[in-house]
């Protein structure tokens, strides 16, 4: 233990300090979830020596907490979507990644995946994760049961479906209950045990090892409580997850994301971000973040309207959950409600989880406007525009899509609370390294930092835009993304 | 000229890979802006051999293209807040800086600037700049007459206004016309030659030069087009400016900017922030920005309530243009107004400037609604509430102040067309190198990166958020940090 305060990750060690190397590989891998199996797998694959670098004692990180979802078509289709209906042109996926990405969206990378993610799926059901073909028409946020196919975005929502044909893309595996995500994690750690890699568990990254001309040479690592020199001969992979769990970090990058009270992580400590930035690496999009409440299910909860302390409307509610909660931390203040009338309401089947209280009922609007203490008019002339248009099966403001809509006219009315202080908003972060599709990290010139690889969410790959966010991108990304970089690390550059 | 394209700001230069050194002096200045001015000076006074490389062939670099402006006060005022009526008290200076500054304020700085704002304000006397005892009581831009004392920013309105006693705080050198930035620059040049500071124009810094362990000692400059080396023995501070004339470096890290159409610039292309990358500095903040569109003068257009595509309020008007500017690029589309009745209408005093229009008139508020193509009620039922409350000197929903409170009631009523893909919006960048007070560049982890500095829009400072930002915070920001940096980096380390 002793010596490694002195190692930080913002630090890089110079190699001509380095005394001596205590282990020398061709591909070094830190971290063991999602990105750093696959890119393990594809590596040793390759024919490459690897080892990987895990924090903890076993395999999963975050990706291991999640419900295993995976964003996947185009291509036609895979064979779950083909079975339920639905023809999936890449281009569609395409285009609808892109929006996705928002502003600052890397079409190369979108490219790169809608062309192949149907490749990928096969990829994943060869390593063994099994898919039921089965798919669930209503709006949810993941199955209870063991079936695949659900509506995992806004597909089907403004702005999106005037984009792009909307298909239900969120592949759950076949696992009851809500923890695909550590079963897929099951499935990946086995094959990457089969594929020969040097796993060590306890180990933590300290800092990156770099020559005078910028190259990266391994890292600096304690494993078993021992520092240690790794030499990689072909490069390192950093899938090393967010930063979500570094307050200090989300503070000085992701403000936002302070208001959300529940961190979606396991490490997520920021280091392999912080690594290639100690090399010149450029962390890109460091303000975007994913956030979410379940509010749906059920979804006869989406007839309601969302407003905010002013009464206004901000979203179309037919919107992906975690579009919807992006909009909410938009907004000034810290109450928000949905507003739902008799025939619209039910209990939130997250209420518990999500702390989602009745904040006002009553027989008129008016009543529930009074007892929200917002100011006359706010809420009621609100609802009443909303209503007029309903009424016509229209919503011009916000374009909610014409099967949600009708008057809330039927009281009595309720007001749901979702205050941003009260109820339970997870989260994640969406910046990090800037990569090439390959996974070989990027300077602020977008120059290539010689032997450094990324992906998943140390990286800044598909999910980059909360407003844009689908379940199941970032395993997508993760997955995908992880396998490209631990192929390239394979290649030894000149 | 041959052998620079190797070069990139992304790239630090080995030390052991310098031929010679071309030049050596104790502290390195790049950059001839207000920052680099005050650091060349303070450094130069406190006895160091101070070398300036300026890439333009004169001073000023964006500082001159500003107003000259600078937000000072505390210490129960300036001699001109006095002679105005006003006292400022540094508490109240620093309350107004700490919710200027935002979700991402460093308060350490702004406890610095607050504390020492008068004592910067006699500095800046004492270097020659004059300053008229005189005060603008309205709401204006900046003065085109020599006069000194304006309000710049939103100390009177909600919600600042209840967190700090106001005052107004924008001085503006004497000096007639908009011009007043480069007077600033033209004095404080004067001073930097007096100094016996070696200024080199024409001189583009290159990258920085590091050795192994990280610590910085000078830059690889192209100077009068020939490759230079050069040497510092104390330090290296960054006072290059912004990044926004460098597109792609926006696209990637303020998307939102893009949005403007006038970036604020000369250089700006964010050489330095990248030299700090590339040793591993933290950039912060990096997604903020500065924007603004110049809608009052006159005032009386602040009695109109501006309205997004939807119809709705966003903003109590009464703020600083640069604070609704920031709301309005926050709303969805691009489409704003300005809602104004006969009695609040004038032409604005930079309509032309700002290619602000008329978007529709009419006898009635339906007339506008359905000129405007909002749908119906949209706008109407905006401005019936606004009215009702208005009529009881009230805005519950957006906090206008009382005194610009009246229902927008007596015909003709007019839409001034605010659209952002039309209007003129102006831009910089808020985003920087993550500093101390004393201008120490820091990595991510906040530890220092030996014999580096950096001051003005290089650094990260006390604008940091565009819905904080009042006029006169950047050269406050950039002349007094810039004089910490150049004495700290006077000051040879161990």
């Amino acid at each position: 233990m002793s010596g490694a305060l002195e190692f930080s990750p913002s630090r890089a060690h110079p190699l001509s300090r380095v005394p001596r190397f205590d282990l020398q590989t061709d591909v070094i891998i830190i971290g063991f979830g999602a990105a750093g199996a696959c890119a393990a797998i594809e590596a040793a694959r390759a024919g490459s020596q690897v080892t990987l670098f895990e924090v903890a004692a076993g395999s999963g990180g975050t990706s291991a907490l999640s419900g295993g979802e995976i964003y996947l078509g185009g291509g036609g289709g895979t064979r779950i979507q083909q079975a339920a209906g639905f023809t999936d042109e890449t281009e569609d996926l395409f285009k609808y990644l892109v929006m996705a990405g928002g502003p600052n969206c890397d079409v190369t990378k979108v490219r790169a995946y809608a062309e192949d993610s149907l490749a990928h799926f096969h990829w994943l059901t060869d390593q063994g994760v099994k898919y039921k073909s089965s798919y669930v028409p209503e709006k949810i946020v993941e199955p209870i049961t063991d079936d695949c196919l659900i509506w995992s975005g806004s597909e089907e929502a403004w702005p999106f479906v005037d984009a792009a044909r909307p298909a239900p893309r969120g592949h759950c595996p076949q696992f009851v209950g809500m923890g695909g995500g550590r079963y897929l994690m099951d499935v990946l750690t086995l094959r990457v045990s089969e594929s020969g890699v040097d796993v060590r568990y306890n180990s933590r990254a300290l800092c990156l090892i770099q020559d005078e001309s910028g190259r990266v040479h391994g890292v600096v690592v304690r494993s078993d409580g021992e520092l240690r020199y790794a030499r990689a001969r072909s490069g390192v992979v950093l899938c090393t997850g967010g930063f979500v769990m570094n307050r200090n970090m989300v503070k000085r990058h992701a403000p936002l994301l302070l208001r959300s009270n529940r961190p979606i992580g396991t490490v997520d400590d920021g280091s392999g971000i912080r690594m290639g930035m100690s090399v010149g690496g450029a962390a890109i999009n460091m303000s975007e973040g994913f956030v979410t409440i379940p509010w749906y299910p059920p979804e006869s909860l989406v007839q309601g309207i969302f407003i905010d302390e002013r009464g206004q409307r901000f979203i179309n509610e037919d919107c992906y959950h975690g579009r919807v909660s992006q909009y909410i931390f938009q907004q000034p203040g810290d109450r928000v409600w949905l507003l739902v009338d008799r025939v619209a309401y039910q209990p939130p089947a997250f209420q518990e989880f999500a702390r989602i209280e009745i904040g006002a009922a009553g027989e008129t609007w008016e009543d529930v406007e009074r007892d929200l203490g917002l100011p006359p008019r706010a809420l009621t002339s609100t609802v009443e525009i909303y209503n007029c248009h309903a009424a016509q099966g229209a919503d011009p403001l916000l374009h909610k899509a014409r099967k949600w809509l009708r008057p809330l006219d039927q009281p009595p009315f309720v007001a749901l609370d979702c205050r941003v202080d009260h109820c339970v908003y997870s989260s994640f972060t969406l910046g990090g390294l800037d990569t090439l599709p390959t996974g070989q990290v990027l300077n602020e010139d977008r120059d290539l930092i010689p032997g450094l690889y990324a992906a998943g969410r140390a990286a800044c790959g598909l999910p980059r835009w909360g407003a844009g966010y689908s379940s199941g991108m970032s395993l997508a990304d993760c997955t995908f993304f992880g396998r490209r970089a631990g192929r390239q690390a394979a290649r030894r550059e000149p």
